[in-house]
């Protein structure tokens, strides 16, 4: 931590803020420029957090030196997390799609698409059946029905399942059924649910809140990983802005960005990120080639039917055209799909 | 809702559109300009949502024409929603001041505050005991033990009390110990909670959320609303945007707007929007000339040694600055504090 | 300025930065904390930007200690810069009402407006002759001819005027006709024009840009002020975030920190902020409470017939009320309008 | 347009909007909900734009079917729009690099970095001589001398030249140094300058505002367009959001965007997008597999040394390496580089 001080401060008020440093078992550096003081803190400046400093009276700022996260750094753990899934290796070399609807909204519908996705290439089922929805009037999703369908469909096809949970008593349940459980990103901070998805070892694929900073993310993650579940895949999925044509706006920075702040799986959702089909496939594309370990992508039979987010969901057809053009991009980067 | 067709489209796929409206149980209303086909659709269109017609074949855009939310808008209820707690009414004319430190930390702590701000003017008692933190390595509250100095904070002032809720097993907890409860913003989207907490009669303090649309506000609301619980309390609190100076924006325009299109009582907590504590007078004076129904400030006996949010608590003698300030600016505009 | 080195930096690295720092006349203070090392640079860093520190081979991260503007600051000048206009003190402790059409339309349009406006209490008289529009398509103003009638309506009611210029052409032309010269928001990093401006004595209201940070939007009074101009009047006039309700988002937390930071006056448009005439009343109100030196606000005879920004425009009767209400939340901070 | 009217409208209120609908030369269609009155416009609305048909008493809300900008769209033009620059073609299949220093800092610095980026596959040189620069202490620029240099550049290395322009006086000047002319980020919407290159037949790489929405940025295009200038080269350059690790937030999605959109080249600058070097080749990559016809990319001999933009300007080695693998991903799309 490095704290600038108020303009024209006294001696006396430099030593009482020296004595606050001491305190908190830190050493005090002090350089004095022509108009200011700067003081650098040296030791493990964790304990006492940038918002105590700013709270100290003569304090204009604080500057954090160290980042915030620790078991999520690459300065903590260098080499890549490879989470393995019924044999598939999630944040190896592999790039690795999960495809499926929106919402489970029936067993013809499910097994229908799981086996679209799997004949296409897709190499995990996805399918929300809790689903968070904006409205309370909105179809809310089949629950442990959903759930069950999941299971059909992994059985039958071979796919490993990704599902949401929304709450800690839907914990149990989704774990029976799934392979990975997803944390949505309007839940990204729910303290709370993240403490006790990380009592769990189940794979968490942790989504990136609307409005999180990148900082905030991996903090996120930290919550998981320090409550002992080391399995943590990260997903961007659009951010929000100014921009009102796609739902949200792809971060695609963020992709190479993680890549190097942390150890962890990057996967990419160009569904939620974009919201409109037609888009879908530059953008995933796009995706592989700055670095993403994976995808999750919404696929329905017929997207008009679809009780959520059919406006997103691409058909059959497109899928198909998706994974043949990432197997060239993925090739190009050393990726193969 | 109403269709905006795309360029170019034939008399079959209108037909088949048609088809879908009626199916719907909806009218469809034609129109042909030179350029585009709209047809606007007549009944309960809320029924399929526009994420529901923009994945229909031949539509290029829908528009919603009726509020996504009902319980909660003004053309449901027109006159103003009151909330009494032990006698105080919050949405009435009387500008309702809340006020105490970010969390608990002890019981002295809480019994100064308390004290502090009771003898300024403040009627009601903030204070967190769960509280959410960003990083797992922060103060998390005290917990259960922070509820009973509440309780006994509250016996000895007759100060009633707002405190958080993060996640569902707390609502028993919390509801035996607070007189309100308090949905922080990165749960306004929780939707398992909201329902759980639109269970019970509490009044509840929503929050909104850091990226949250009013639209999306309104509709957090809804949910609560939705499970039977009339009583909630809006929150403004500052929205995340570009601008780095202060903690969040707080979005001022949002306070006659909410009160414009719902029955809702609204209030503005400065203290998180602006985090700065030399800020937070003007920007309170400002909110209840714009029309808010009280505020929830966070102070401190000794910000300096506040476990969290430091920076932001007012000093007690700025308390009493605030509230001397805010009877002045509320006598201006026929609201008395 | 403060460098943070990269972890696992070595002492050769390190002297070759000391080096650099040497070499810009700054004098280096190093503190070798646990993981990192930092040093602060003494003397005037001014001479080297943050930009040029992050290209050094080895720095991590280079952190700013001094504002990076001068002549703008309240620490360059600690008493309020007041500038009158024709005996109108804008800045001073009276608060300041600029109003008018949007765009001057025509002769009598601009006659009544001014007289309407003069009558319920407005000091100045606001219109555009030259207007910046997003679609090539709409009405672009009278150009010279809207100036003439700006200039009669000024004579006419001894209203002075305040209006736009959009390029360096068009400044001398304005400067015969108007008394304060407009910038706006778009061009407020125009540095060409911010320059030409800044060679005039003219008082210049710069408009805050939709996406301008508060460093930025005094960085451009800078460039006028460094030019010579010192009479800069600053204008929050919202900014552009994800809601999409209002127009844009005003800042009203940027009121009382302009004020801090800067000796400059600091107006509100709530007209451009909002865009919505029913909530333009509330949130003026709430400028005045927060600390601004005066208002500018649209007014039109007849909001339905104008040709630009007509929703937001004020009817007559909105302008008298506004400013009876003004009256009273003035006096409620000392502050008479 | 389609007009949405407010609840309880009148059968009057209604006949008087509807003759408004009339005297624009438009017809009205009438649709009545039970709920609500919508009316669709036909004929050509362009006319009277949707501020206008807002500021109507009684009409809550006015809705645009068509798009706002015509010249610049791909129903108006559907083939590409190819621009030929010293027999380069940009907007054709091949994908085309500029490259070069952020600011000509001197004969040697621009005669050597324009020998590699020649080198090593760049077919169009970038370098500024009219800085726009934050702060009016910061480097401007060498103004005409380095236009000599650019000019001295291109002649020896056959390189074409862009480089920007800031004002309306330097178009002159510009225009016979340069092959383009830009515009920069902060000059999108200083409609003056777009009317005046409009007049040029200079090839125009427009750059995406900070804050522009895609259909302003197609706006700002239309206005050279309109002007009678067909060449118009847009760039994405990153848009402001929260998210401050990287300088902006590359919106990725917006090449597809825009290619649907519009007829026009669409390039890629992930230099000022990103901000920091170590993450432009990635998302340079990703901009390829999205469809972007080019890149511009600032490289530096010794980025340590820059006078601007170090921290993201490229290492003569690391544009060697971006471009290999340029080539690669170019390849998977069917774009030669």
């Amino acid at each position: 931590m490095i704290l600038i001080l108020k303009k024209g401060i006294s001696d006396e008020e430099i030593e009482s803020i020296v004595l606050k440093i001491k305190d908190a078992g830190l050493t005090p550096h002090i350089s004095k420029g022509n108009e200011r003081v700067i003081i650098g803190l040296v030791g493990d400046s964790r304990a006492k957090d940038r918002d105590y400093w700013l709270s100290v009276h003569g304090v204009e700022d604080a500057i954090r030196v160290l980042k915030p996260f620790k078991l999520a750094s690459r300065e903590f753990k260098s080499e890549n997390t490879v989470i393995t899934v019924d044999g598939i290796k999630i944040g190896g070399n592999e790039v690795v799609v999960m495809a499926g609807p929106c919402a489970v909204e029936g067993r013809e519908q499910l097994l229908q698409t799981a086996e679209i996705v799997k004949n296409y290439g897709a190499k995990i089922l996805r399918g929300g059946a809790f689903k968070p929805r904006t409205s309370p009037y909105s179809f809310k999703g089949l629950g442990k029905e959903g759930l069950m369908y999941l299971k059909e469909a992994k059985e039958k096809f071979g796919l490993p399942v990704v599902t949401e949970v929304m709450s800690i008593e839907q914990i149990e349940d989704v774990s029976q059924y799934a392979d990975i459980i997803q944390i949505g990103a309007r839940n990204m901070q729910n303290f709370s649910l993240l403490e006790e998805v990380g009592k769990t070892r189940k794979p968490i694929l942790l989504k990136r809140g609307l409005s999180a900073k990148i900082e905030e993310f991996l903090l996120a993650a930290e919550y998981i990983l320090f409550n002992g579940n080391p399995n943590v895949i990260l997903c961007e999925r659009g951010i929000r802005t100014f921009e009102t044509y796609t739902r949200n706006t792809l971060d695609i920075s963020a992709v190479p960005v993680l890549k190097s702040l942390t150890h962890l799986p990057v996967i990419v959702d160009p569904s939620h990120a974009i919201g409109l089909r037609d888009y879908i496939i530059p953008v995933s594309l796009a995706s592989i080639a700055a670095g993403a370990d994976g995808l999750i992508v919404e696929v329905h039979p017929e997207p008009e039917k679809a009780l959520s987010d059919g406006a997103q969901s691409l058909y059959p057809e497109q899928f198909k055209e998706l994974i043949k053009k990432l197997k060239k991009v993925g090739g190009a980067v050393g990726r193969p799909v």
